[in-house]
């Protein structure tokens, strides 16, 4: 008999996982369970297709239901919503929205692909209409028509992280203002320090956002019970509309109900092969704690190259092959206001808090030697360990070439390069392309000067490190 | 008594060992002899001074004379040509060509950096006006005012290399046709395979250059003692002028009558520290042979990014310090008709003269995902070793992207990285700056599927590589 994958969830994780068990098992059933209405689409493109930068929202989907039906012979069931795990029977139950379909689906293996939702914020007003979080095509669609109906001219966002800065120059774009609240002191805290997110605010700012960092979200308020404004640390601020933009949590009910083991994190813990605790069951994506290949330790990257990696190993495993996923650096890289930001590696406040006192240096090098036209500035921050020399972040802000250049640093990260040998690695050099000297290379050249004049100098910090 | 550093040359090498010299022994003296009456300037930036994208010769000035005197202390000697080298007085002799004045300096340490020169190709005419070859800011000073002076409207260049195709392209921006002759059967040999460069070559002819491939130069054509056309394998064409741009090769005529060793490339015998065979004699840039970490034997790499970094550490040993230069991929850029073509390590054609059969593949992905606009192609070519799945190569042609990819898949190859480490590196991904799987994974998880096709299949070519 054939064997029986049941996947849970057709987003990016879901579906890729699919695809890549057809490839690995040409004659198993596959069920692959979608809550919403569509076929897998770009969560990543939602901002731009709000934006019009991408023409419609249907140019985000993947592939058309024939191409996973005929095509891969994958049985889609599209606004199907799985409701128990038995992972002793190996059963999932689920049940078809629009018409109280239920349904029971054996497996033999089961990929756990439920992705995340945002997190919302418990306020008063929360539910008034005009309050907002983005997740779903759905939910831009909705923004989208209600901005419309309300000749909504300017819109709060809670949250200054990735989602909240795409979606502000997004509404920028359509012609709003743009009011948006931060709870710590700086923007992008997450993959940022302040000294490079600051670059970007004042990018933004000059664009026209305006920012409210220390700022707490304590109420939305409303008239006719729809949003009129928001009061964050004791101001009041009118505004029409309010998207909340703060971390998604992975969707992990159903696998807690199921007796599945979480981490720490609290998302899905795996093994390498991506393997739950429970048997036959993998999981991949939003919904699981990554290895951090950085920190050492389990967390939530929530990334879409995270996820496609992961449901490769999955999708694999599952379908009976064998294959392992490595782990992360967290490498991330987001496009605002003409600025490339990209980075990989905790921040040094997130460094503080797991007890190492990272070492950093800052540099604004050039894209271009200067005698050639157009070259644009690009800051470089670099993080290292004291103690062994190792590199363990990196954060880039500019016009042009901030991405490819943090893959650079991060794969110094994946390999745990020191920054003696990262210095090490030469970059290629024409005048309309790059510098003799990279950006990322004079910043490890001045951190690796300061690592071994605070080596030499028997910094306090390295002993406290080395305690 | 202080330490005495001469430096012979005063290109991009000499220079910046002065400096390094400098920053490491404050109180050394440092003379600096340059054949040329000019402070160093960027010779790569040649093209596109001649072509005007910069706006003048002098721009590409490193630094006024001031900044070596006054500001460095170093006895800059401009049109100062070294005679002779004494390894046992430690002396090297020098004279002033516009005033014949001889001078015996004497030295602690010495730093050879004397560079390169142009090939010439010894075919009746070459001496002819009008023939030129273009290593210096003089050669594109005579170049320009003799195709001014003598109206040219078409011009010859013999040799599709790195110079040859760059200084096609200015030439055509310029406003005049181009006839480029390559002896070999496809353009840019030194850093792609056929099939890569014949993207290249199209692009070209779309803008007008007319290649003559599998051609040798067989005479200058002259008329009243100037050039008048070409004679190519048997074939006469008309021409204005003549620029042979072929292999540049090493100064090392004072070097061998010194006594100093050469290695088999003819370049000048190094250690890791820069070392020459002579006692406290360092040597680094176009005129020393490089350990091409890739093909581990000893190659004429002769780019400046090379050039740099032996010269760091040619100026930090030669003064005192301690210093060593790892070696190099040969990662090298090109912009070319709007396409950045870049490379690392030897082509099949040289792995196959090597004695190694590499398995390759080549793929063209998007530099975004389909649904973003502005994506572009990027074919990407990827070399591995079959015996134990090295990274052997990368070839990457596209209008976006290449050269900063080619520095990812060069720091590969750099640690020596099999191709499955490779493929596992996570790249950053954003709608706007990259795809989810970035165009160098995907040739790299190709690559790996092949590898293993092969190595299952227990492939001839495996059993010939194992012999």
């Amino acid at each position: 008999m054939s064997r029986r994958i049941v996947i849970i969830g057709c987003g990016v994780s879901g579906t890729t996982a699919a695809f890549q068990a057809r490839k690995t098992d040409r004659t198993a059933q596959i069920v692959l369970l979608g809550e919403e209405e569509l076929p897998e689409y770009s969560r990543c493109g939602l901002p731009y297709a709000f934006s019009h930068v991408v023409p419609s929202l249907e140019a985000l989907i993947g592939y058309d239901e024939a191409f996973y039906e005929q095509m891969n012979r994958i049985d889609l069931r599209l606004g199907w919503k799985a409701t128990r795990i038995n992972t002793e029977k190996r059963t999932v139950e689920a049940f078809r929205t629009k018409d109280d379909l239920s349904e029971t689906f054996e497996y033999d293996t089961l990929i756990l692909a439920m992705g995340a939702r945002p997190s919302t914020i418990p306020v008063p007003g929360s539910d008034l209409k005009g309050a907002f979080t983005i997740r779903t095509m759905n939910d831009i669609e909705r923004l989208t028509n209600d901005l419309a109906e309300n000749d909504a001219k300017r819109v709060a966002i809670i949250g200054a992280g990735l989602t909240g800065s795409e979606m502000a120059e997004a509404l920028l774009q359509r012609g709003m203002a743009v009011l948006e609240a931060e709870i710590v002191p700086e923007i992008l805290p997450v993959i940022l320090d302040p000294d490079m997110a600051s670059i970007v605010r004042t990018r933004a700012e000059e664009h026209g956002v305006e920012y409210h960092l220390n700022s707490t979200l304590e109420e939305i308020l409303g008239r006719n019970g729809r949003v009129s404004g928001i009061r964050i640390s004791g101001e009041e601020y009118p505004v029409d509309a309010v998207v909340v933009a703060v971390r998604v949590k992975p969707n992990t009910e159903l696998v807690k109900e199921a007796g599945i083991v979480l981490g720490e994190s609290g998302g899905i813990k795996t093994d390498e092969r991506m393997k739950t605790s429970a048997a036959n069951a993998y999981a991949a994506g939003d919904c699981v704690e990554t290895y951090d290949r950085i920190t050492r330790r389990h967390v939530l990257f929530q990334l879409a190259t995270t996820a496609v990696r992961q449901s490769l190993v999955a999708g694999i495993n599952a379908a009976g092959g064998d294959a392992k996923y490595p782990g992360s650096t967290g490498v991330t890289t987001v496009k605002l206001f003409g600025l490339e930001v990209s980075s990989f590696g905790p921040t040094t406040a997130l460094w503080e808090k797991l007890g190492i006192h990272p070492v950093s240096v800052r540099v604004t090098g050039s894209t271009r030697l200067p005698y050639y036209p157009g070259g644009k500035d690009l800051t470089v921050k670099l993080l290292a360990d004291l103690k062994d020399g190792r590199l363990l972040g990196a954060q880039l802000v500019g016009e042009e070439g901030a991405t490819l250049r943090a893959n650079l640093a991060s794969m110094a990260g994946h390999l745990a390069l020191t920054v003696k040998e990262f210095e090490q690695i030469e970059t290629c050099y024409s005048p309309p392309l790059a510098p003799v000297w990279d950006p990322v290379t004079i910043a490890a050249q001045a951190l690796l000067r300061k690592l071994q004049t605070y080596q030499a100098a028997k910094s306090p910090l390295l002993t406290r490190v080395e305690k």
